[in-house]
């Protein structure tokens, strides 16, 4: 649990949920879909593809969380999904074995959104900023250089062999950040994630992503009144952390 | 072993030896200490403290290798070794907590070669630059933070809790980039370093350090014949790998 007597001043990092959070997964998978569609003649409807593909992740991860399988990083159980998947749209034998593997790390290309690099600039020149993520470090490290993200520190699942959000997530992150939970605040736009990091001590920072699964679907924007601090985007995030622009030297 | 017939080109990331070959420990050192000694009144010979602290380094982290000590983190190898030199050189009581505390973490605070940071900034255009050092990860975050390097990862001997030059080090950071070693080299002041992570399959570039135990020390910078890469700075290290900076995009 928070210590609420530990103020915001005392932050030394942000911990970044990614995929949603800091990237917008749903629009990049479709544009990579549709450009391979175009170029093998594959009619699917992409949109659907991205969102059953992302609907893979909670179960998968599940899988793992549950023994069913043994560790395993996140770029092979998004291989897992999407040869089910291949199948179930009917392109699997469309695609050779190039195409697939190329496809499969699209979730190393995802894009930004808009706010994204310029609200991390202005909050990396005050806090150390880690991603705390579900995907392995590679991925992590190949969607930064793609997207002109700069971590401080890659922290992910992989190097605790848990998924969020499990509390070894968590706890991982701040052995190796060297602070206490209450010195490290989460961002995220997911309420679970921002609970499960409360739960073991850390801040917390809800992020709005209203498009996230696309402009019809419904997100719960809903706020805890345990979240430290809630933000439209990571523009106003900053300007709550480290002041208006003009104020950040 | 390297396979000798993967050519340069194909290297994806470069993986750094830090203390020694990125920053400029003994003078840093040094220097902290000469102002904390000015502050508290001691005069003792910092760069005697210096080299001895640095000294007690390698027989630290071979009590973890042999089980003398379980996996402990350098900054907790780093303060065994300085209370025990702050009783060596009559000085222990003389500081309280808070400055042992604080002269403990002058590792965090290691200023860079000149050369350091612009020819890390050429190499990251082409590159991924991680860090592979025995310091650990906050430690090196800490110093980056400090020292104004960018790293796309930070990867430490903390993540395999194995000390270099113990293979499992190397092999951690080639699973975590998820790149088979041919395609990673190893950047190291150091041939014991290179020489481990040539055995691991590692490319390897020597940079030569010679100022790196002061002035007069000797420093071996012969050249053993399996180095991929002989550089005289970083800036040298740039030229050879990603070319004069004119053609740098």
């Amino acid at each position: 649990m928070s210590d609420a007597h530990e103020p915001l001043a005392n932050i030394g990092a942000l911990t970044f949920d990614v995929f949603g959070t800091v990237v917008d997964w749903r629009s990049s998978v479709i544009g990579e879909g549709q450009a391979l569609g175009r170029a093998r003649g594959l009619d699917i409807d992409w949109a659907a593809f991205a969102d059953a593909w992302r609907g893979g992740y909670a179960p998968a991860m599940d899988r793992v969380r549950h023994g069913e399988l043994p560790w395993t990083r996140l770029d092979d159980l998004h291989r897992m999904t999407l040869d089910r998947l291949l199948e179930d749209f009917g392109i699997a034998e469309r695609l050779d074995e190039t195409d697939k593997a190329h496809l499969n790390r699209v979730w190393h290309r995802l894009d930004p959104w808009p706010d994204s690099v310029a609200g991390m600039q202005r909050l990396r020149r005050r806090f150390i900023l880690a991603t705390l993520s579900n995907g392995n470090v590679s991925l992590l490290v190949n969607m930064a250089k793609h997207a002109g993200l700069s971590w401080d520190c890659v922290l992910s699942a992989e190097l605790a062999g848990h998924y969020k959000r499990d509390p070894e997530v968590y706890h991982k992150a701040a052995e190796l950040l060297d602070l206490p939970p209450s010195r490290i605040m989460m961002v995220a736009a997911h309420q679970d994630d921002l609970q499960a990091a409360y739960q073991e001590g850390f801040r917390t920072a809800f992020v709005k992503r209203p498009l996230e699964h696309g402009p019809e679907a419904e997100v719960d924007l809903s706020v805890d009144p345990r979240f430290d601090v809630v933000a439209n985007d990571f523009l106003d995030l900053a300007d709550q952390l480290v002041g208006p622009p003009s104020d950040t030297p």
